[in-house]
């Protein structure tokens, strides 16, 4: 990578956005000149057409196709457990690392079935950040290291990247980092996450309000670093960095999602290569998806985390690219209609 | 097979109504448990669980599993073209099963996705069913014929079949099913199909409120002979073998759907053991998978047919069970939470 891409300061990242690498124009009007060549009625395969395009442009081909996919799930933990947002101990965060490097999760058996090569990273989770109720969860310079650790991850030589998180409480650093950077009331943000009943959301509603009342003077990295957590962060990070390298990524869902919001605010074109994999069952996310301007490829009514909904996603992706550069055209078919 | 199933009469086949094969509720009350000792929260895997439950009970096992899967593609010619319904030439549902013998068409690609056999079966292209606003489009003999047919095709050692179907002017056939069996307006179930423009859409109404009219007697099976094409009864015939032999089915969208209305007319149950692999964009499709108590698994703004719908829904269907079957427990994880 040559790219302006760097890690130094809040400042050096924005920058990026001054040298981002754009989708290739001519590799689009190509795919699309194919596609209505291709033996169906035009337009007929809907969304698939839309993803081929999609990924033409980032590839810089007519005819992309996707060799290697890669996952990465980023782990941390979380000083506003300590406000009981969390059904689950903080404990099992490092558990579910142990058991996502032990293959029994299900973003190990969704990896398997949609040929993505998964690697799990955990960060500090014997330190969480902060209480954001009292203070940023992260420094700067906290936030620039999980950020650059995510970044570090990608593989250049990907052609799609999956991205996914664990992390207990994070379900309330998503809805903070959602209402920080799109406003609304936080009840409008928050959701059941990992089990929690009425009482449980309307307390995790009242400790995202707080928090977002506290940082309001932060906005796009300032206030990841106030509202994140290091999995945010090194999902930022990771988009920054397969967008240096031209790589499409496949977000997964409400937590990801959000995840990223502070990259929107901070310039709306860092997103432009990001898939939104599934739409989650918690409540935030459709306005979310709204807000960020994309509309998830998957709706199976999940809210698990770790990856899940973008590694389902990642098999539409390749029935896609299928049709896309492998289907005859009506020329070299005979069929009449072209 | 040594059930009841016999295509003698459309009085035998809705005698298999009585000795429908059940899902096994054992199985099924199994896989339930399993899921809620999953390294996951309860229910964060949506419909996915749902999905392995369901084929836990076809298959009569708590680990359900996809070794094979198979799909079929029907292809018909129908009388109705004569009503200038369809803006492509009859000639061309030869050319596109030609196509897909190639391998060229978006099905072939879509089953190499997924993992699924494709066998292509052509219904006497030369010999179009008759016009249904003149007469019945086929014989009860024509119809049993094309039901056995479908039938015969299906692998009994399948453990899930993929139905999909050609035809030009289809989507008119589909309608006419449509409002057969469910009434309404004509215009409430009929579409562009392949490429109709506002005045085609508007004729295409006209000619299915005209058929559903003269065949307004008819119910159920006699229906599916008076308004149906070969390739529909073909579909029901596979559905109804593959129940036989307790294989789950994934219909794929409108057309497919429509074609099994008039089983869910003769008796509902029928269907207990099939899936609706995509919602289209036909605007008829919605309404009829309501009708039929079924929500289809993805929604992807296609609108092509041949089985794509259905065969990109059985990667998910393999994510389901690789999910089920794959992942650890919280005992076996030392995972807090179970």
């Amino acid at each position: 990578m040559t790219s302006p891409l760097r890690f130094d300061s809040f400042a050096s990242v924005s920058g990026f956005a001054k040298d981002l690498p754009l989708p290739d124009q001519a590799a689009i009007d190509a795919a699309r000149a194919r596609q209505a060549e291709l033996t169906k009625p035009p337009g007929s395969l809907g969304r698939l057409e839309d993803l081929a395009i999609f990924m033409a442009g980032w590839q810089g081909d007519a005819k992309p196709a996707i060799t290697s996919a890669q996952a990465l799930v980023f782990a941390g933990n979380h000083g506003v457990c300590a406000q009981g947002v969390n059904p689950f101990p903080q404990e099992v965060t490092a558990q579910m690392v142990a058991n996502f490097e032990a293959g029994g999760a299900a973003i190990n058996q969704l990896c398997g079935v949609s040929g993505a090569q998964l690697s799990v990273i955990a960060l500090d989770l014997d330190n969480p950040t902060a209480d954001f109720t009292e203070s940023p969860a992260m420094s700067e310079a906290e936030c620039l290291d999980a950020m650059r650790r995510g970044a570090e991850a990608v593989d250049p030589k990907a052609d799609v990247l999956i991205l996914g998180e664990m992390g207990i409480g994070n379900s309330t650093v998503a809805a903070a980092l959602a209402n920080g950077a799109f406003g609304g009331a936080a009840a409008d943000w928050v959701g059941a996450g990992t089990g929690s009943d009425a009482a449980g959301i309307a307390h995790k509603a009242s400790v995202v309000a707080t928090a977002v009342a506290r940082h309001a003077a932060t906005s796009g990295l300032t206030q990841l670093a106030a509202l994140g957590g290091r999995e945010q962060a090194a999902i930022c990070g990771a988009v920054l960095a397969a967008r240096a390298a031209r790589i499409p990524v496949l977000l997964d869902g409400f937590i990801c999602t959000a995840a990223v919001a502070p990259l929107h605010v901070a310039d709306p074109a860092f997103l432009d290569h990001c898939l939104i994999g599934h739409a989650s069952r918690e409540p935030g996310h459709r306005h979310l998806c709204a807000s960020l301007g994309k509309e998830p490829i998957l709706a199976l009514d999940m809210a698990l985390g770790e990856g899940s909904g973008a590694a389902l996603a990642l098999s539409i992706l390749r029935g896609a690219l299928a049709c896309h550069s492998g289907m005859a055209t009506f020329a070299e078919a005979g069929v009449a209609g072209g």
